[in-house]
C-alpha cells in the first residue's frame, strides 16, 4: 500500500501477494482424484471430493450469463473432504499428507471435521483417514475408530508413525487405481 | 468499458454488472439448511449441501495467512447438491424450485446430475428430488426412480405437476424442521 508523501504507517503492513493457482501441485489429492475417477468409470463406487467452501461477496457479468468472481473468501469446511457410496454403504474419509517422517501432526484436522468423524462413526458409516507420508512415499488407511481412540486417550499434538504403522493399513500404489483404498475397505469391513 | 474519443466498438459489449451477493434470498436452500441443521443437532441424520464448485485462478494475501480471492469462476457440479447418512444409509438428493404453476422445467437439472442420480439408484442408495413450486407454496419429494422413469419415457422439457402430485409426496411445512423430508423417507423406504 502506498501512502501519500512516502509516509509510513506505524504498524507493519504486508504487501499483498498474488497467488497464482494454475500450477499448484496437490499430489495426494491428484492421486485420489485419479483413483476415484477409476472407481466411478468402472461402476465400483461413487465417491467424490467435496468442493472447497468459498463465500462469494462480489461477482461481475463479463458476457451475458458469464460471470467472474471478483471477491470471495475461503470458509472452513464443516465436514471431511470425501464421501460417497460403495456397495450400498455410506463411505466418508479425510485425506492428509505430511512431510514429517516420524509423526502425523494433528493441527491438520479441524475440530469440525473431528466432530463430523464422530457423527459418522456413531451412524456406523464406513469412515477413515488416508494419511500420506510424502518423504517416505507411504500412504496409510487409518480407521476412524483408531484415530478417535488415539486423540481421546492421548493429549498430544501428533500421532507417532508407529501407531499408524501398527493399526493402520499400508495402501499399495497401483498404476490405474493409484491409491486402491477400497481393496482395504473390503477386508476391514468384510464387504 | 470506456473507449478513447468516444469510439464505439462494433459489437455490443455488455457493461460489467456487479452482483452483490450479500442480500440474496435463497428460500428453498435456506429452509433445507435449517432442516438439515435440526437433523444434525438432534443426531437424526448428517446431511449437508455440497459447496458450489469454484475454480480459483487468482488470490491475494491481504494479511499474513488471510487470503482474498480476486478471480474465480463457477464450475458445473458433477453430482447432486445434498448427501449424507441417515440411519446408516447413504442418502442423496437434489433440490430445485420453480415459479411455474403447472410444470417443473427439466433444464434445471444438468446431464451430469442425472447421470449421478442413475449411479446412486444402481447402488440402491436412497435418492430423490425435492421440488418446490414457489407460487403454490408446495414442496414435493419425488423418488429418483419415478423421476428417471419419466425422463426416459417422455421426451419432454418439463414434468407436469399432475405427475408430481400423483407419484410425489407433499412435504409438510413445520416450524422447527421446516421441510421434514426424512419423515417421508421413513415411510417410502420403510426405515
Amino acid at each position: 500500500m502506498n501512502y501519500p508523501n512516502g509516509i509510513k504507517k506505524e504498524n507493519k503492513i504486508l504487501e499483498p501477494k498474488s497467488i497464482n493457482y494454475k500450477n499448484r501441485g496437490m499430489s495426494l489429492e491428484e492421486d485420489l482424484n485419479i483413483t476415484n475417477r477409476y472407481y466411478i468409470d468402472n461402476h465400483i463406487a461413487y465417491i467424490y471430493k467435496k468442493p472447497t467452501p468459498i463465500k462469494v461477496v462480489k461477482a461481475e457479468y463479463i458476457k451475458e450469463k458469464y460471470r467472474v468472481i471478483r471477491e470471495a473468501y475461503y470458509s472452513e469446511p464443516s465436514t471431511t473432504d470425501y464421501n460417497g457410496i460403495y456397495k450400498g454403504y455410506y463411505i466418508d474419509y479425510e485425506a492428509k499428507e505430511t512431510k514429517n517422517k516420524t509423526n502425523f501432526p494433528l493441527n491438520n484436522i479441524h475440530p469440525h471435521q473431528i466432530k463430523h468423524i464422530r457423527n459418522i462413526v456413531s451412524e456406523n458409516g464406513i469412515c477413515f483417514l488416508i494419511i500420506r507420508f510424502t518423504s517416505l512415499n507411504k500412504t496409510y488407511l487409518l480407521k476412524a475408530k483408531d484415530f478417535l481412540e488415539f486423540i481421546d486417550k492421548e493429549k498430544r499434538s501428533s500421532i507417532p508413525i508407529s501407531y499408524i504403522e501398527k493399526l493402520g493399513y499400508l495402501i499399495k500404489d497401483k498404476f490405474l487405481k493409484r491409491i486402491d483404498y477400497l481393496e482395504i475397505v473390503d477386508n476391514i469391513w468384510r464387504l
